[in-house]
């Protein structure tokens, strides 16, 4: 079962790719999505569409996994990302394939084992997961660690998911 | 020139279409696009994609309007009508065509006069401006009333536009 994880954001996105074996996973891919922040907003939008919808050809995950997004931010920065987000959700879901969505707190659980790990320790046990992987930055660990949450919860993943 | 006016939900988002001819403005047609309120947010985020790039599709407008949303709501609503207000603006701009984007305050003045005019009188005014319309409701009567706002600004639409 091959997943991609994703943790939006409309200037990056973080993306990761991996395998689940059972219980073995193994690394894909990682990396992040540009958008030009002196673009209008619609075209930074498609363009973010288009970088997703590139992803999930290129590579035919069997499913997708996102990240839920922190709402406590100032209300403007709520609807930044929502709106990245509602395009990432739409492009992954768009050819069919199952996308998983799963709270932050979650994720830090699946990966680190507690719910309030800080990023650092995420990328650290990112990285002791898939051994040998080269991690594209923060965000790209952030999703690698949502793939790796959504592995692990594969088989009950559409009863956890919280909408 | 012919406008799709957008007034964006998750459950129920407003459309409008207008022709605007010099100071001559006709109606083309109104509705509403609805998503199945039981369904995965990706599932439904897909559909509204599919529904706005079929309006795009049928009627080949010049330009979409989008009206912008009110971000003092609770954050998770925010969040919500953000993701749902991403797809429709990516799926407006897909096929290329210019989509303006209009504070609320903004379409009030230009359709009423008054930038805190209520639904109630922009219903009216929409009706006055665009003889014989019959309007799907207040979400399609805000609809054509970003059209019309985005009709009254099209020369200077990118200067205005907030983004």
């Amino acid at each position: 079962m091959i997943i991609l994880g994703l943790d939006p954001g409309l200037g990056t996105t973080g993306w990761g790719l991996i395998r689940a074996e059972g219980n073995r996973l193994s690394h894909l891919g990682n990396g992040r999505l540009k958008t030009d922040p002196q673009a209008a907003l619609p075209r930074r939008l498609v363009h973010l569409d288009a970088m997703v919808a590139a992803l999930v050809a290129d590579h035919a995950p069997d499913a997708a996994a996102v990240e839920e997004v922190f709402v406590n931010a100032n209300p403007q920065s709520t609807l930044k990302l929502g709106q990245a987000r509602g395009v990432i959700l739409c492009a992954a879901a768009r050819s069919g394939i199952d996308v998983g969505e799963y709270a932050a707190r979650l994720v830090k659980k699946a990966v680190v084992g507690v719910g309030n790990a800080d990023k650092a320790q995420v990328h650290a046990m990112v990285t002791r997961l898939l051994p040998g992987v080269s991690i594209d930055g923060l965000d790209a660990a952030d999703a690698l660690a949502v793939a790796i949450c959504h592995a692990h919860h594969a088989a009950s993943a559409q009863a956890l998911a919280p909408r």
